[in-house]
């Protein structure tokens, strides 16, 4: 037998056929919304330059020039101005780790061309627990980035319009929503809306710093006027532990330095050498426009405060008051520290659908929609990041000791990782490639230098992650100490649930079924009527073994059945169950499970439920939806199969 | 064929057997709530006598002797002290007003032995836009009491403990449960729960009246002491409309005096007799305290206060001083107050009920709980009160214009019904009887009197009902206003909805329907897994014509599938249907459209479902529901049927 309707490939089997479902979902406000549908052969298009790759994965990292040397001169501040002196070498330290994260990351990016982020050399290098802690650390990170950008620029915002003040929860909310739409269009759209805020962004700091080297090479730069008021240092002297504590805090600068690893197939191809540029181009834009930023901190006396950041300071010095260019330099600053949260949307949908793909998150986020991104992870991410915004109402103090911490610890996995797989090279003879699951092994005489520099890096990045969490244990890292390890254990149930269902849907060793011997039917009714009649020539059709049920709460009705069934009923049994109690549900699946107890093997019990389906939809309020609730009543019984004859009203 | 398990009731027809489901809900949680479930033989044995009665039903009207009095000399004092010399005028203008009530609906009991409310009344003699009308101004009004009755009794809690004040609303909400569960175990019980503190009241009240008078007679009453600061007079003169206004005002002492008649069907029998008594003696309470207080508050010169109730000061002079008596007075009075929403919970339900079974509201509201009471009624009217109280922020201010029109309305409709009906009885010969609906219509000499009293008690509650409808609009009585109309139109929408889907559902000039000459299965695949099989295995009993149905998104996971068929698949015809934009439903429903449009007469089409069922529920989050979202696309198309066949995990 044939099928009637067109084919449009051809037949590739006696048996098979194929077509191509000509759907395309119709222009609407969806479309509207989030651009035209893009078909699967589109993907390789929707890729990115190196120029635009800049503004969707720097924004994060770049934005911490804002407010990191603040950081630091925070703790410095505390034994007084005169500990401001170890600030340049601080951030001398804090760019030498750059340097080795830049070159770990590098050496990533070329192994792992696929796309290679703390979680894929966890997993490759190291196996699936320390993976799955980094994708949990990553997670939360990309949610707590979010949630801490947006959340500081509006704060930005409401101290320069403090009307606003009242509104700062829904504002960023609003933020959230307005750039989780945009990522729902897509990367290559939301990389040319960021790029511009974030290259005004870079542009104007590197204006600002530029500024002020000239005019400390001419002697004209002089110090901040009226700089706001230091708090009274409660520290006799400086110790190891308050360097080590202001170099941690400092390393807030390095966050977001792996966003690119993680997003390599974003770029055009070649897309690990395309990758690997742009990082190095952020690295260096990042290192300048930070050391540059404390260098002339510290010279121009600059102190820091909850009321003018160090960059205000430093803006309003080099350009000698509050001018358009000052107003400029607050305002790109705004700007990236909102645009830094659209790292995390590029980066938290690829890192989710990529666990999902390993089945240790749901399935549906490796789901591309109608513009080929992960929508469902976009939209995970803006609703988790909002709710932590109302919970924590939109204040930044609140949420930044949950900060960082995962961005560490996937930093020393990942390094370790690394590390791991420069051993491996190290085991192979010259000239030796071995195939491994996302990369390749290649024979390296630097593997020793190579090893070197990321257990050196993974070290440092270790201690990091300890200082901080200790240092701010009481302020919420705890939270973040408590919720990896209770995300990992979810990653690891949802593991075994897939496994152990694939493993009892598998049909090996799974002998061929046999045609079943016996159909019973049994059909319940709440009266007799069209719909009934419809249901029961349908019942006729699958089996001659019918039993309607009727469950009666009132005699007189039941007896009103009874007469009309005996004409409509032709001929098949009906059961009226009484039930004094008044309950309909427990009687009739009751019933059925008996019926079920007594089946043979081979036996199928169908039960028809005649569905009545209402012209309109608010027609189902005034009906009481027994034929749902009796589905789900049965759905956990074994070999019972539910039919839903609908009738419909013309 | 005779069905294998025991029959209990002997069979009635060759292929009709009946049997008593023994199911019974299982002790629980529910059992120790709400009481054990009773039997809808129990029901006669579910009634309540006298005593308990009027407990129940006269709570509301009785609770209004708290406040009515102040009503009326609010109005009056706009004036001065000196025209609370109309107070006692207005109260016994009241008092006859409640005795014309108390005949009219004296009259209405023992015409409506099954219960006669303003619905039934104006529904069997004025017609169902009367009818449906009366019901909605009903049901509003019982939801105001229970919204203001219970506000009103908190803030009398609240203002003897201010600390309580900031929990107003959680309070409410939370009595407003409280007396919905006592009400779900049933009538009888709510009945012995309410007759304590309702015969509490009514003592103590005549306790203090008793005091007061004969204090009174011996000249040892004296006035108040320190009584609240009256406001300046704002008229210069006593009006016919000051005096409507004091009057109207002073009206909502005969609120709830329709309750009986409402719930005659409660009572033991004789119930009419029972009923009947139970209304006279509430109105001989009723008018006797009310008279009472008004004379002596007027005696000892009470002044009309938010600070104090006229209660309050007649209770401080009479038991002179805040002794125990006055406490308990104070006590007495915030409980009946809280009672009287009880009243509202014992007629609700029973209207709504109605109204359902005359198909002008949802049927299931006359579905009878395991307690033999209208549970659905009792929550739904809790669920409104909750929220209007949490609208309203429990302000019974802002609640009290709402009130009272709608009995008022009620009423009217009820009494211009009876007068109606005492026309009619006139037209009869003397000896005639004559059957009506709900009623007997018998010759009556004494019909014009009748007549007659009812006619004027008609005018009065219209009058009354204008005169609040007016006096009250701005202040939120215009939502009634609106509210009643509005309703009556969606009832009219489910009442034509029912009529409309009875006639389509009906078997009048149906013909016998002709067997299936052909169906066609279509098997949506998700993969070839033991699920599959075994669904396939059931679409194999139903028809040798089906085709399965792949869609596919990648097209190297639908070659493995197509090879896998090719094995699993028992020669059954495969589409492969490649989505190239990533859409699962949409080709689907599409495919199964286009198969549906060239079906024949008497043609079906099945669409089986294979449905994995998860070991446990939260599986389901991790699993895409698609199962559930092609049923719903399906549900209104024509012709189609879906079967479901589960697949459970062992």
């Amino acid at each position: 037998m044939r099928d009637p309707w067109p084919i449009t490939k051809e037949e590739t089997e006696p048996n098979v056929f194929e077509r191509v479902a000509e759907y395309r979902p119709p222009f609407s406000w969806r479309t509207r919304l989030f651009g035209r549908p893009l078909s699967s052969a589109d993907a390789p298009h929707q890729t990115i330059g190196k120029t635009v790759g800049l503004a969707v994965f720097a924004s994060d990292n770049l934005s911490s020039t804002a407010y990191a040397t603040d950081e630091i001169l925070f703790v410095l501040a505390t034994v007084g101005i005169a500990a401001f002196v170890y600030a340049l070498p601080i951030s001398l330290a804090i760019v030498m780790l750059l340097t080795i994260l830049t070159l770990s990351y590098q050496q990533t990016i070329h192994a792992y061309p696929g796309g290679g982020g703390a979680y894929i050399v966890a997993r490759d290098n190291l196996g699936e627990l320390p993976a799955q802690t980094a994708g949990a650390a990553l997670l939360t990170d990309y949610i707590l980035t979010v949630s801490v950008s947006v959340a500081s620029g509006v704060a930005q915002l409401t101290s320069a319009y403090p009307f606003l003040f009242p509104h700062r929860v829904v504002l960023s909310v609003g933020f959230i929503l307005f750039i989780m739409l945009i990522n729902l269009r897509g990367v290559r759209e939301s990389g040319v809306t960021f790029a511009i805020p974030t290259y005004f962004f870079v542009a104007i700091l590197f204006l600002t710093v530029g500024t002020g080297f000239y005019r400390y090479m001419t002697g004209s730069l002089g110090v901040v006027v009226n700089p706001p008021p230091l708090r009274a240092p409660v520290m006799a002297s400086v110790t190891l532990f308050l360097i080590l504590h202001a170099f941690s805090n400092g390393t807030t600068a390095v966050t977001g330095v792996e966003a690119i690893s993680n997003g390599i197939t974003a770029f055009k191809e070649p897309k690990s050498r395309n990758a690997g540029i742009t990082l190095i181009w952020m690295a260096a834009i990042l290192g300048t426009l930070f050391l540059s930023i404390t260098f002339l901190a510290v010279k121009i006396g600059a102190l820091p405060s909850e009321e003018e950041t160090v960059v205000s300071q430093l803006a309003r010095t080099a350009f000698q008051g509050q001018g358009l260019l000052y107003l400029a330099t607050i305002a790109g600053t705004t700007l990236i520290l909102i645009m830094a949260a659209n790292t995390a949307f590029a980066d938290f949908p690829r890192l989710s659908a990529l666990q999902a793909g390993d089945g240790f998150l749901p399935r549906q986020l490796t789901y591309r929609g109608s513009r080929l991104v992960y929508s469902r992870g976009i939209v995970a991410l803006a609703l988790i990041a909002s709710l932590l915004i109302v919970l924590f109402q939109a204040s930044v103090t609140a949420l930044i000791p949950l900060y960082a911490i995962g961005v560490f610890l996937s930093f020393t996995l990942s390094q370790v990782g690394m590390a791991r797989r420069w051993w491996k090279v190290g085991r192979l003879v010259p000239g030796q490639e071995v195939q491994e699951r996302g990369s390749t092994l290649r024979y390296d005489p630097r593997w020793a230098l190579k090893m070197g520099i990321n257990g050196f890096g993974s070290f440092c990045t270790a201690i990091v992650m300890l200082v901080f969490a200790s240092t701010k244990f009481r302020d919420g890292a705890w939270i973040v100490v408590l919720l990896v390890p209770a995300m990992v254990v979810v990653f690891y149930a949802i593991h075994h649930h897939y496994q152990d269902l694939a493993a009892h849907l598998s049909l090996e060793d799974f002998g061929s079924p046999q045609r079943m011997s016996r159909h019973r039917v049994i059909m319940p009714i709440s009266g007799v009527h069209r719909g009934t009649v419809a249901a029961l020539r349908y019942a006729r059709s699958l089996s001659d073994d019918i039993t309607a049920v009727y469950v009666s709460m009132d005699p007189a009705e039941a007896e009103r059945v009874r007469s009309k069934w005996e004409w409509w009923g032709e001929g098949v049994r009906l059961m009226v169950l009484h039930s004094p109690y008044r309950l309909f549900l427990e009687p009739l699946v009751g019933y059925i499970e008996e019926v079920a107890a007594q089946r043979q093997p081979n036996e199928t019990i169908t039960v028809v439920v005649p569905q009545f389906v209402p012209r309109r939809r608010w027609h189902n309020l005034v009906h009481s939806q027994a034929a749902i609730w009796l589905r789900m009543a049965l759905l956990f019984k074994r070999g019972i199969v539910i039919t839903d004859v609908p009738y419909q009203l013309e």
